[in-house]
């Protein structure tokens, strides 16, 4: 089991995010591409700081929105979002190599990371994007109970998947995560170890109402926007080497 | 003789430039990179009509100015510039592979270029990035009387250099052009089409003062805003031929 | 019967719509705020242009989103709605008034003007917008056949509506536009002249299936995009002077 | 002796300045107009701030270069120059009345200050600007040994010009500060007090070679990055009150 977190969000003068503190912790880096955060400065320092620490790459592209943070949905055929992702993929992966190393997956940002979830199209059409991309690189989905159906359709276009769980937040029956504006979607530090062990050992979840849910993750989901959330990987961290 | 020309410098609902009637009759297409023109699908069309006439591509970076479209100086220090570079070259470079073609060199545009010609510390900068690229391409200057000198600062970077000459432009004694707000600036068709043929021919240029200057140039740039302009191009692309 | 025409849509070097050719055949402009179309320069040049011909200006502002040209609906909430007219619309007024004239309307722009039409939510946050900007404004509405339910709506925020209709293009029953990928939708110069009279002669319009609707309209839409365009505006505006 | 600070720097997602805890202490506040931080909900929040202090408020425009944060300077004509401030001054003064206060003057921000301070052309482009909007607004210069003479240069266009003097930083002999990268270049706690007390009581200030020079402030420019930066201007505050 892996630790995955959102990097490379500051822009120009604006900084967000402990990059340098949580970097040491994790296992993959996904990096803001320029078009919801990231402009080509922040992308050069954090992929150096990949680098230092030895950290697995991956593209983290967003619809072309920065007042709205990648939040929004854009409306986009086909082609106009396979053309957004291999313009910041292609960016990140050659600045990547600048440093030494190879972006090996994709990960989409916000509202294209939802749109990629709740519609079969968007997310026949990323497929099409990562095929068509010039070098194999994985597509990193969210771990819900859909996970076989989603293998069946990226088959044919010949792209593994990973799959990510969410350490800290309340999972519901169908594997989807309990919205955050309700009442325990975020799991305090006891509960969120408690998680990530059941994961870990048992590849399952406890859900809302109290079932275990079998849910197959190659890597965790955590965050490094405050030194509380920077400890709560360490911990997280910790737990897993043990 | 090779001729170039600026293209893909539409963006979004605005059209500029006669892609489709120009890319039939030259060698090199300057596609922009998304920072003061092109976005990603105008770039992906770009390319198609690139891969279909099997025109050589050469990435267009410019500064972040979309307003000034590249033709104002932005202050960046030497990695913000090489920053700006791998990033719009990458995103280019990527999109090339798609369509199965893979860009050749790099020509900055606009007042990136006309930094480059004029400072010493922002062509090594640029010789940089193109050294530090994970490719190997070519850089694209202006042609005028120090391309041994440009020649030997590029050497110890391992980079090949091309040079461009101006069909249509009337040079000064020191083979830069004749500011175009100055009487006489730019050339008629007859003018034009002899320049071409002294060029070709003899290597030189008749310059304001009537003397001949040695011009080395591996390339011609024209251009193809207008029907008059892609008139002119066919016209030298046949003198070429012939 | 006046006739409206969205202007101002140029954008740093790209040009677009032919505003000096067709301003003088018009009554109002909607100039576009610069978050889809029209920088502060272009704003300027299109202020004195509907200066010069006394023509009515109108805000033509829209969601953030340069690259798609306003046409793609980005999730707002009413505050952060709010937010975006009242910033567009000061930025055109206080230059309008540098060019001595006062804007007297808005018509919000493509996917905002979709979304106001669609959801009563949306147009009441519009008719909030307007109440609390400090100067007191119009909103022009398409007119369909809810005309009376959107003055009782407006009636509370004490805004005047105005309506405008779509001289070239064919209307359904509900007073909707037939959209312009199904065939007949848009009018031959002939039934576009005939559709100019009967609306301004008997305040109808005949629908796809052949039945008169009451539309009360105080402007009708042209469109200066190509000279095809702009004769047609010269036609219309010579049938509503004659 | 009044206290300015530069608020409302924030944009989208990313935050930035304490404006919250400052913004009690401090007399004007100089906000963001959008161009180089500030979108319109930033604008918003920070109006409402300034109208619940009773702070006065000024716009604080700067060239179009969010990445940068306006700190390099973009080359203008005089007339883009002026469009680039009715712009965004009239966006900022909208959204002012809609909150019941109105803006009375105007401090351009970051590269465009300092060519201000710098050219007497831009000064005159600016003055020209102020003079044409369609209301009165004082300019916040900064105060050096040539106060006089901006004041001459402003006459004719019959505007008021304020002055800002810099409490944390060492002065040279014409009034200008010494750079941020030399040494002595930000003065200490205690310095900054006996520097702002003499400034109030004498209006004078003590330069790097120790002798006094006389500068006339109406106003302090502070800081509200960090908490360290607001509790100094607690301090100086309670200086000035008492």
């Amino acid at each position: 089991m892996k630790l995955n977190c959102d990097l490379g969000e500051s822009y120009g003068n604006w900084k967000m995010g402990l990059d340098e503190e949580v970097m040491p912790h994790i296992h993959q880096a996904n990096i803001a591409c320029g078009f919801h955060a990231g402009d080509p400065d922040v992308m050069h320092r954090t992929l150096q700081l990949a680098a230092e620490y030895q950290v697995e790459v991956g593209a983290h592209p967003a619809y072309p929105d920065l007042i709205g943070f990648g939040r929004r949905t854009l409306h986009c055929t086909s082609q106009e979002l396979i053309n957004l992702l291999h313009y910041q993929i292609g960016a990140l992966d050659a600045m990547a190599k600048v440093q030494g190393i190879a972006i090996t997956y994709v990960k989409p940002h916000g509202a294209m990371y939802h749109d990629m979830m709740n519609n079969l199209e968007t997310r026949r059409t990323i497929y099409e994007a990562i095929r068509s991309y010039p070098r194999s690189l994985k597509l990193m989905l969210q771990a819900d109970s859909q996970a076989q159906q989603y293998r069946r359709e990226a088959g044919p276009f010949g792209i593994e998947l990973l799959f990510e769980a969410f350490a800290d937040r309340r999972y519901q029956a169908d594997g989807r995560l309990l919205p955050r504006n309700q009442a325990d979607a975020v799991l305090d530090t006891e509960q969120t170890l408690a998680q990530v062990t059941s994961l870990v050992k048992e590849g399952k979840v406890i859900t809302l109402s109290g079932k275990a849910l079998k849910l197959e993750a190659d890597s965790l989901c955590v965050h490094g926007d405050n030194p509380q959330a920077v400890a709560m990987v360490k911990h997280i961290r910790d737990l897993l080497d043990a």
